[in-house]
């Protein structure tokens, strides 16, 4: 008996898999697109076709947080979303921040993950709606990325992270254990508390400054 | 004994299943920076940032074969690829295509497909590399692509369509079995079939011109 749903258990799995290679499969097809797109300077295009990859891209705003357009990206991007939500979102970023010993990519899955957590987590209370986020070195050596938001149901604790509430178990704890990763990579570590009805998260990253 | 192999087996696939859902959840962010920046005219940042992803855009041919865009992107990427590989590539679109009914990214998923397989058979040739590729109207209804391509290795086939020989062998089929899926999503259906040493590929999609 366990043995056939064990079975099933697999067959789903595998199932599963092999739909993800074929989404991944195609995914790589439509990135060249969008690329050639990019170089041949067809914006309105590639939007186009990232809505219909259901990646919405709202009107965005244009702040500009420090000199690195990507974390620019990712705070505006936010910031127009929290907007629609009537979401207070408070932004500051040292201008002495160092981020260019760490990858692109690995910035957007950090604070990305973390951002994303921390807007799920505020959009479910009825008042007090905000996400203050800030960036700044300390000692020199360490980039740190603090995020306090308000929360009306309080995360559960999943070893030693806490984990969000979400509407889809599947995906409960991908974000949090890929931002745990990353941070082990920059030899630094992500810690997460909550005081005065606050969830505070702190990401910390060690910086080689030897090159700078 | 088998069991211990079966359990193994499993395990493997579970491992892959949480490594995809992990990039998948990543790409989803990767995509919506892309998106922002694309909507700030940074389009010098989104090539980079493709490129971080693995995905190589070449020095791209800005050629107009048709009205479509996406289209062009299609075909400009792949010549770019092939003046590299020394393949000779002949596309000629004729100008009453009509695209307007099939979803871009499905477009980029067929045709993408069919080019890189033909391609990559032809590369595998010491001379004669080529391919030749048509698209046109057949009696106003159906849209046709027709792909024909020199090859060294003899596709073997499976079930009612090629395969091509990839080193691969993880990603076998992938890619004509989402082509299968697309052709009969628009009533339509993929022929392969080979004739003096060339392989010959039609996509044949039934158009619904009522609307125009």
């Amino acid at each position: 008996m366990k043995s056939d749903m064990e079975r099933k258990h697999y067959d789903s799995i595998e199932k599963n898999n092999r739909e993800h290679m074929s989404y991944l499969h195609d995914i790589e097809r439509y990135l060249r697109t969008i690329g050639t797109l990019a170089q041949t300077e067809n914006n309105t295009k590639v939007v186009l076709l990232l809505e219909e990859m259901n990646i919405q891209i709202q009107n965005i705003s244009k702040n500009i947080y420090s000199n690195n357009s990507i974390l620019n990206s990712i705070f505006n991007e936010r910031v127009s979303q929290c907007h629609i939500e009537k979401i207070s979102f408070d932004v500051y970023i040292e201008p002495n921040l160092k981020t260019d010993l760490i990858d692109d990519l690995d910035l957007i899955s950090m604070i990305g993950n973390l951002l994303d957590n921390a807007i799920e987590a505020t959009s479910k209370c009825k008042d007090n709606r905000s996400v203050y986020v800030r960036m700044f070195m300390a000692n020199e050596k360490f980039l740190v990325l603090r995020i306090e938001n308000t929360y009306s149901i309080k995360p559960k604790k999943f070893g030693n992270s806490f984990i969000t509430v979400k509407s889809d178990r599947k995906n409960h704890g991908i974000g949090i254990n890929r931002v745990n990763q990353l941070a082990d990579k920059y030899g630094g570590f992500l810690q997460t508390e909550m005081k005065d009805n606050i969830f505070i998260t702190s990401l910390i990253l060690s910086i080689n400054c030897s090159n700078s």
